[in-house]
């Protein structure tokens, strides 16, 4: 890591570009860190630093999707990762999912939906809006029924290090890669490591595709930031690990006031979270539709909430997402407001 | 600017995402920035901060292309912005130049290439790799056609404040948005203020194109760097301004040692660049190839120099790309190798 600050510091530019997989030491952090966060051997040519775990879906979609392709999502999810596939001429097929399956995609929902055309997968876990995971034994199934059919597998785990532990088998949450080492992880500075303006995030992938995602890292952005690449270097220290980790532990406490919260005002939440920093929850039985609540909440309650809506349709109408990135004392505030409101509605 | 840092000082997190089209503080500084360097009143609603140039590339080719556009773009030409292009669908029509037309479009090309299906052309002035402008004339005629035959126009400007004064009227370089107000314009902090490894740059596009390209920012990246848009700030104080005249005139000085040095060797440079820092020389003269003679000049004289072939296809075998990017010792030292090497071929 000194040598890398050394050569840097004694270049012409005294920030210049970084080779577009990123700095060495970075990607040797990075694969460090799935051996000390989930025990797994990395190779650290397989990860490739991006700006932002954006740029990361920019790069895997360019490099796995062509026109017409189908592609299985489940819904509800981040709308923002399915405008890339679609940019790219990628047909998204969104699957519904409910409570059953913790609002996410299942093998059985993904066995119903396949088709011919079917080239790939897009899982967020935990996910956002709804803080829930797939339990790691359904992520195997799924992966693995993906990969006997020749399908690709990105699978979003910007939110992992902030999840405590599967929901099925009580063991730490893991990285898909522990049992789909052909599938293609994203994951970001933003979250866990709280480097949310910085726009850094990585990704890895399998060897054979290395190549491509440089040449489109070259081609559509050069390098990641490579301010944000010496600053993430201090990410991986002793010091700085524990500071996330206590970060980790507030989240925890914040999602336990806001699940008490909820059920103080009587406001459903169909499937406990295991990760992220939101809550998804049940408005129905107010009466309002979610987008009404939502507009409700701001207006009367000073309270932004975001509708179901916003991240597919279906369901979406009866459920909003509370996010919890905010101070117990805020979301205790919060709380407070909604539970005058809801007795109002 | 101030009250901008009080603000996100004050915030939860120390460096949060900024709006998607970039902290209003530095819309308005870069659109103070055209009315002091180009007398031009732009309005900071039209300016949108990227990532880097490639994110506005990135943005406008989203906004504008659709699958089976035509597009027309000069040949030799920046390799990754044509990528921008096909990633999203267009028919790329690379047009070859030569020397007469300054190595860049003119309207007389235009016209010949025009159908029924051009929808847009993409021109970088300066350009990479031959350091010419578009003279300010033609330029507004090419605009002005494709404006009347209602296409879109993106103009590449990352290199215009490190460009002298124009070819064919002598007057200051000056940005097509002085003769084409619905041109869309992209820029970068990379070249003239010198932030290369920030990823940082921006453009200006029609009002009625804005929110298009906010939806964009926000699904492809959220948003531009925080520390580096924090950073630039600091670009447009007349310290900073001198700093970055500074360097212009070094570039100058580099420029006319350059071509001095190439006149000695005997290396022909078929038009005299007036920005960038780069000069397109003319190789044939040796016998070599381009790509022969950039392999042998690496291996036999350590001078790095781009073949024509990484820009294009059109005289492409003639000719090789030398960045003057370097200290004037390094180039001198190159220069000197240079020739020693060219005297054995």
């Amino acid at each position: 890591m000194r040598a890398e600050l050394q050569r840097i510091a004694g270049s012409h530019t005294p920030l210049p570009y970084t080779g577009a997989l990123g700095l060495p030491a970075l990607r040797e952090a990075i694969a460090g860190f799935y051996q000390s966060a989930h025990g797994l051997s990395i190779s650290p040519e397989r990860v490739v630093v991006t700006a932002g775990a954006s740029a990361a879906l920019l790069l895997l979609t360019a490099a796995l999707v062509d026109p017409g392709d189908e592609v299985l999502v489940g819904d509800p999810s981040y709308p923002c990762n399915r405008q890339f596939l679609s940019g790219f001429g990628a047909d998204v097929r969104l699957v519904p999912t409910d409570a059953s399956s913790r609002f996410q995609l299942d093998l059985s929902a993904v066995q119903r939906h396949w088709s011919t055309r079917t080239s790939g997968l897009m899982i967020a876990t935990p996910s956002n809006p709804t803080g829930t995971s797939v339990p790691r034994a359904e992520l195997a199934a799924i992966c693995d029924w993906a990969h006997a059919h020749g399908a690709w597998r990105i699978v979003d785990e910007i939110y992992l290090n902030l999840s405590d532990v599967d929901a099925a088998s009580g063991q730490p949450a893991q990285t898909a890669l522990a049992f789909d080492p052909g599938a293609c992880v994203i994951n970001s500075f933003s979250k866990y490591f709280g480097m949310t303006g910085w726009r850094l995030g990585w990704a890895v992938v399998p060897d054979e595709l290395v190549p491509a995602m440089e040449r489109l890292a070259q081609n559509y952005y050069i390098c990641a930031s490579s301010p944000a690449q010496m600053a993430a270097l201090a990410c991986f220290t002793p010091e700085s690990i524990a500071v996330c980790e206590a970060r980790k532990q507030e989240f925890a406490e914040r999602r336990a006031l806001v699940l008490q919260g909820l059920e103080d005002i009587g406001l459903p939440v169909p499937v406990r979270p295991d990760g992220a920093f939101y809550v998804y929850i049940d408005v129905s039985g107010t009466g309002l539709d979610a987008m009404r609540f939502c507009e409700r909440a701001l207006q009367e309650a000073h309270v932004a909430l975001t509708p179901g809506h916003d991240f597919g349709s279906c369901g979406a109408a009866k459920h909003v997402r509370l996010s919890y990135a905010a101070s117990q004392s805020d979301l205790r505030e919060g709380l407070a407001r909604l539970k005058r409101f809801v007795a109002t509605v």
